[in-house]
């Protein structure tokens, strides 16, 4: 047996669920499945029900306790009154459930152990025809029972914790990597685990892979998956270019060396403040952090927020002279975005160049700007341009953070509180002071790896 | 009368010789020529006496005091005989003289209070058979005493005068500015002194004037004018980029708002320590100084190799991470190769990205080159490329001075010097010392201006 094989034989141990675990879970679905079918027998309108997701399919990685039903109703219900009927078997199927709202609200709850969404849609021909995203999921479903046998199967729950090993699992905005069902028409599409590692390994985005051909929209993705369902819909759309790198940078490494450590995510101990100070140290850089309380949205609205508030924040401080070694961002209760430069103080003047003098009016405009300006050295022609040094705006991190903040990109929610200056600035050592709340993203962000 | 009419006229009575002052240089000129025509008597050889340069042609600035005469050989008489009889000419002329070297042996000499030089050359059919470059000043004489009357000689001497107050006039290698005969090709061609300016306004360098029309070579200069006597040499091949820009801006300049003291080159007072002290204040700059002495080399050797090693030195700091304000170079007894920097200090660690992680076999190198090294951060992904932050090697100007100064491109001299460590360093506030041997040097780098 080959490395390659042995190592996977070690891990299929571990996320095959046991005949044990199949049972259970399939006796539980049939009898959520009739206690759905029971109440929909007392509504006025004819529905059915359809179990979904990796639990249906087989592809759920050993552990994993979520039961996904779908009820679909008639397409030409009305709206509100799917929405109702849908929350009213919902009560009945999950009496201590609660509701929840993605595109048209649904209802959570915990049944024998399993954590069991039950969502109303719309049975439709196609998936073409969807009113929202979870009309598509019934297709998706059929798409792969279709196509998906025991092996394959098996190398999905592998491939899954492949990803879930190296950290790019979930098509969620904060991870920005690849969904379920994404990892499983993969493995279809490439035919294995194994095919799957190799063809990503020598991925050379732009990837398009377009499984029933549809060949019918541009997508401006690094990775394109079509949905075999719908042809306007990129599956892989939310994967992020760097995602994409690392699942291609362990895949070469895996199938160089394989090892069970690629199946296992890093947990990094967290750092306390000496820690972070001696990484502060050995590195010579100025940290600043900006941090105010966490607005209160769910995660694929704070972090977008938070991402977009961190770029704008770089390229702030990149606009205002500022090198930026690294930048992070990290959210508990509070939220901080971190940014790393090289150096405390810039100098009182930057160079400004203007145009070059033979562009008649640019150049005669630019040099009647400064011409008298006893605030500048120059204008001076360097290299056939106008050229003048001036006095910065700002000098330090902190003041960019104090006076300056507000001018960058930022996330909404952000925006308001950074408006309101309802936010701290820290510089320097007493970043230090972050270990408390965030030391494992501190302990991951002083160990960097691919 | 305009503006312009106004300052011109004024300028005139400064920069056009009094009858007197060319009753006197023609009767010198005249004297002079004898004594070289008695001497050829004596000579095996026939030979002629030419009157040659701005003297010859009616075009020199009032106050100068040069007169050229060139004595021409057959253009069979071989070489070590031209050399010889040139002598012998030149020391009957001259008895006061000295021997300078140019292409070949020439005698320099006062003679009634004007410096005289005194060329042999070949007598030639056309410019382009010449032996060396002295051979082609007969021709650039013939050529403008045929087309400069009275009026255009006039405007010469201006522009001679503007070019000299911008600071932009003489070929040689330290000013790589407009030479005498570039700046009387330039008046002819455009037909006087406003008509210069206001096409030099209008420049959009590449600039081609072309007098005689011949077509002949690609020249890689923004200003090209071809030398009516020889197709395949650009007269203004040695003038910078930055000097036809000065002309440019002060040719608008002037033409916006005519003013005598264009004419007036800027003579700066020299700056002391505390000057220096104060503007470094001012621009919370650091600057570094490379001290030597001065290469023993005429100014045609001397500042090709400073301006070589001041770049060098520019493009080594940049290289390891330094932002450079601006750079200089001085020489007097000593040489300076002067560089202002943005800080003080680099962080210990920089940025070192590496390919895309889909670049396989680069990619590959990459991380196996770095995966095992303590000393890094990463390598880890970022952007879909492999990135790593490693140690700088330093992290100060003196050490780049003191350690990596001799891998820069530096003139040859310069480089002998760097590579025995005869240099000193000064970092920061010692600069200040340069002030008594370049006050002025400082005070223009310190003011600086079009």
């Amino acid at each position: 047996m080959s490395d390659f094989e042995a190592v996977v034989a070690g891990v299929r141990e571990r996320v095959d669920p046991t005949p044990e675990e199949r049972r259970a879970l399939a006796a539980t679905a049939g009898r959520l499945a009739d206690r759905a079918r029971a109440a929909i027998a007392d509504l006025p309108v004819e529905a059915d029900v359809l179990q979904v997701g990796s639990t249906a399919r087989g592809t759920w990685v050993a552990g994993d306790r979520d039961i996904d039903l779908f009820v679909r109703f008639p397409a030409d219900l009305p709206r509100e009154d799917l929405e109702a009927h849908g929350l009213t078997v919902g009560a009945a199927v999950l009496p201590d459930g609660h509701e929840e709202y993605a595109e048209h609200p649904y209802v959570k709850g915990e049944f024998e152990g399993y954590d069991v969404d039950l969502v109303p849609c719309y049975r439709l021909d196609a998936a073409t025809d969807i009113q929202s995203a979870v009309d598509r999921t019934p297709f998706h479903n059929d798409y792969l029972l279709g196509r998906l046998d025991d092996d394959l199967a098996g190398d999905v729950r592998l491939f899954k914790q492949f990803l879930k090993g190296i950290g790019v699992y979930g098509s969620d905005l904060r991870t920005q990597g690849f969904s379920g069902y994404l990892a499983e028409l993969l493995v279809v599409e490439y035919g294995g685990f194994r095919a799957t590692l190799e063809a990503a390994r020598d991925w050379h985005p732009t990837v398009v892979l377009d499984p029933e051909d549809h060949q019918a929209a541009d997508f401006d993705d690094p990775l394109v998956v079509v949905d075999p369902t719908d042809p306007e819909r990129n599956v892989a759309a939310v994967v992020s270019e760097t995602n994409i790198a690392v699942l291609q940078h362990h895949a070469r490494e895996f199938l160089d060396n394989p090892s069970e450590d690629a199946f296992e995510p890093d947990d990094p101990e967290p750092l306390d403040e000496d820690d972070v100070q001696s990484h502060l140290d050995r590195r010579g850089t100025t940290p600043l952090a900006v941090v105010f309380d966490a607005p209160d949205l769910v995660d694929d609205q704070l972090y977008p927020q938070l991402y977009r508030s961190r770029d704008g924040l770089a390229r702030g401080l990149r606009e205002y002279g500022f090198e930026v070694v690294r930048t992070a961002t990290w959210a508990d209760d509070r939220a901080v975005l971190f940014a790393e430069l090289s150096v405390a103080e810039l100098p009182a003047v930057e160079r400004h160049e203007g145009p070059p003098v033979h562009v008649a009016d640019h150049a005669r405009g630019f040099y009647e700007k400064y011409a008298d300006d006893e605030d500048v050295y120059g204008p001076f022609v360097d290299d056939g341009r106008y050229v003048v040094e001036r006095e910065r705006d700002i000098r330090t991190a902190r003041e960019f953070a104090d006076e300056h903040l507000h001018e960058v990109a930022l996330g909404a929610h952000v925006a308001s509180l950074v408006d309101a200056g309802d936010y701290d600035v820290l510089v320097g050592e007493s970043v230090t002071g972050l270990a408390g709340a965030f030391g494992t993203e501190l302990a991951a962000y002083f160990d960097p790896s691919a």
